[in-house]
């Protein structure tokens, strides 16, 4: 099974651990196709960034389904142009908040999330609405650190990670805590070995529903929302 | 004042007869600078055709705003890129959906909305409640014709909205109706006249919106969502 | 175009105060008739004071749209009696907390209210999840002074706003923050500049708001709900 | 035990019918005060109607209460004043609408409510969200009859709840119906005998929710939102 | 009247507590049928807990209308098994975590719940937002004590519900506070004597609303969802 | 990976039904370890025969975990005791309803979900609600057959599914549907080819969800909530 997974920034250090990451999960014989977004913004921190990153990732399902991918994982923890991308696709499309979000509320009753800027926050607050999570989300946190200084200071990013978690699970009494950024996913163990806390990924979680909704013979349905784009002039 | 009114799709006739409703109404002393999408979809007509249609919007606020535009006003019922464009602009952004749900929770209890094609009915769903109208509208429903066909076949889609109106009024008990596509706009007044229904377009209130915050000396916020995006390398 | 701007406790100064800041932001050729509750308590802190306001009110909009008066702005945060003066009214009818919560939805994404006393947050609270604003306000606060304070101690009240305001920021990340009295209007402009936080009065946007409503032609829906009240014996 | 019953409006003959079946089903040693809207409308047909009947309404809640009152029920459907009137009793306050909604949610997972004219519907739909019965209530029908119809043509009435509990039941599979008029309660149980439906009438269940109110020793918070109100000059 | 109080668990002195707060505030004449879990939990403190207690519940609900119950109390804060309950039942069924929230909701705008341990909290938000008070609810406390220890150690229990009671006052702005389970009723009257805030027992509600529903002639619906479980061979 | 496969219910052949829909979609290496319910009713149609059949899952799920399951799926649509399955398991648990809402809501924007009787009806819109799916789900319907008539009858039951699958495509415009029995599972390919409509089955998706969350690592988090059972005396 080939599976398309695609990080919308142009920073392809974020593309290889994302791929990293998949791998480390992906079932036998399942096969990454892993792309990175070309001359979009090098990390989605706001809505433009997420709307600048839209249409090269739309480009690229259609080339992935062409070259044989048969589900789409978005590796952007905002969801960018997940309604837009199931109507380009033929296969299920994941996005890595909702995919997290729906494992969320089946290991645990209460869950907090964790992204990197405040500004992202509300943004992600919409997506919880938006999937049904609300009475099961406890709280979205931030730790104030941009997208890219995850990977250029990791040790600070994970201490920062270490003390939130600690939060949600003091404060909020969260019985879970979702990783609500892409760049995060390679300390996920850790953080789980350091805290006892349930932690979920994203990328890991987004990776195997894809899976399971090809194994399960389900495709993007074509009728009325999600139709592919009406021919034009 | 000087507001920027932006058709998002390519098709220049669209946005003259937006220009052509949005002078209509302005105060005296307010200039529209009316823009159409460069290399955008010829009409918006879903998710993907939003997605490719903000890109291009994006550069035209910045542009616009720089020649001096006070508020922005995006004539696409879709509300395309709404959440980007605050972070684009320094002024106030509306949408004509959320402007248009707005004036009818304040002149009518229930409305009805209604727009081109069946597609488009649950993504105006989502506004609705995003906008937090759910309890006030009763119900979106469609005439199932193409947008460009508004322009093409005026006649037909006019008796169609005649009797889609008639249907919001007398099923819905709709105590005013919404027209859910920018391209209506010019029939607001003749479905008025031929229903006795209070019919509202989202061009004509989004602009005195647009006015009213202008001149309420209110500016979108530059704290956290909607601040500018950061500058990145 | 004349606005009935209606303040619905007897206290003239406060209507004065309205008045003041409705002039300082009203069109050239908008008239504002201001008028002041006749035996009507002296504030309105509280839901029986909210039904003492009524009547008069409704009476007052009968008269003033006689008087030739286009629209009306009810200048209470609690938006007493609005239903019954959409009903009362041929022209619209604006509540200064629905106006100020719709304002804070189009140029924010998170905002808090800061009114006057304790017993008012649960009936503002009320009103914001009627106006579909819950997921929007973070929290509706309040400074715990009399509404008549406002005027007699104006240095405290003011004192007390600012801290307000810079918990709101600081505790809630409100992006903007709505004042929840008719009575601060006339220290918006001040607690903006103290605090660099966007500040929404509702006077203000429910004036501009009314200028709008009416240059789009709109008028109450008399369809259903706010139709004019039955004649009985 | 003494009770309050009022009939906000100002026909006696509503009055005397509520007081009738309050007193069919009070407790032994319960004692009903009566007491009819003075100079406010002669139905409760509307906002304004409501706004109109509150004032004395408060007065007598006050003078009832003077006199031994322990509980109150407001007999209209609307539950016109009841937060008012909340802050004005010392004893518990029951609204018609509210005590049938709780008891419905009791006896039945889904149910219907049957008012008299259509513009009635909004306002109860808007009560059924403010009581937390959205889940619960599947429509709120109504039978196009002004409510002193109800006692003017009580056959044509009776024929007509006939037919519409019996669309509730087919088409909306509710498993109890409310009635939505103070003016029905005589009905109740010929309709309940005629369709075997469960019936829920507002009176009959406000009266025994006051007495087991008052049985469990509750009276109204006094704690910020119900308060008395606040004395000022 | 007869009205099985039926304790879910097996700790016998626990019926006892409940029966002799029932019998405290029961109608003259009214019988309470107190019955103990047979061969369940002794506590409920979790929903395996629940789900064992259950079945058994059941049959005695059975038994008990067979031997003349007319109403039915499920003395557990988790309302466990109520639908069941009303499949089974003729008569109405009161869970005490419903009673309470729907007395809460009539006497105080805002309240917020007290219970035992940590687990329950999430359980207990789980059926404040079916029972539709999700906005009257502020926050669901606990003292970290479990059920039998506020038999074991009732001193230490009560100063800890006396500090949270304060707690909920002051930092929720609760305008009453309710009980989260059975085993605290008895220390009712105290707290509020010590705290004047109004403290609310399900028990106690839960026995009076059992007897209001009874004296106004409703049953539970038999249409649909709670009629009697199907004959299966 | 071993999955436990639990039928609730007593009657063996819908458990070899639903083994056969598991072993068609297992991956490779999964073995599926189906277990029939002890004592409990012959098929769940209603509260109490969810509530019989709790108890003896419980135990198969402790035994099947000793036994080396790593997952549990619930074949029954009704998810009984789901919350106290995840209390009594090690290893995530999954619902149908659940899973088949999850993957409803990431391949279509609106679905209908179909199940056998109308008393079915109410609770699973009570599911939805709690799965966050209610703006997602179009409508809960029914064919009114009892479960057990889907095995001795099936081309009766394929013919009733095939026309309320054309209602639910036609008159809520389901972009999917979900098919609401367990029973049901051997139909869904043939309802797809025959209809053209995305039919999903809750056994195929929650098998694949089982295996997509052991193979992300996840268990069920032993946090408050889902905390083992506390040992009592």
């Amino acid at each position: 099974m080939q599976i398309l997974l695609i990080n919308p920034n142009s920073t392809a250090s974020m593309t290889a651990q994302a791929l990293r990451t998949a791998q480390r999960v992906a079932s036998p014989g399942t096969v990454i196709d892993a792309r990175t977004g070309k001359n979009t913004p090098v990390s989605i921190e706001g809505f433009s960034d997420e709307a600048l990153s839209v249409p090269a990732m739309l480009a690229d399902i259609r080339a992935a389904e062409e070259a044989g991918a048969e589900a789409t994982v978005i590796a952007c923890f905002d969801d960018p142009g997940l309604d837009a991308a199931r109507e380009f696709a033929a296969g299920p499309v994941l996005g890595i908040c909702q995919a997290a979000v729906q494992a969320a509320m089946v290991v645990a009753k209460r869950f907090s999330i964790i992204t990197t800027l405040p500004r992202s926050v509300p943004a992600i607050e919409d997506l919880v609405l938006r999937y049904g999570a609300s009475q099961h989300c406890r709280r979205v946190r931030c730790i104030d650190l941009p997208v890219l200084t995850l990977e250029s200071e990791p040790e600070r990013a994970f201490d920062l990670l270490l003390a939130e978690i600690a939060r949600a699970r003091d404060e909020d009494r969260a019985e879970a805590v979702v990783l609500g950024c892409a760049g995060m996913s390679e300390m996920t163990d850790a953080l789980t070995a350091a805290t006892g806390v349930v932690v979920i990924d994203g990328i890991v979680v987004a990776i195997k529903a894809a899976e399971a909704l090809v194994g399960a013979g389900l495709r993007t349905s074509k009728a009325n929302s999600y139709a592919f784009p009406r021919q034009k002039d």
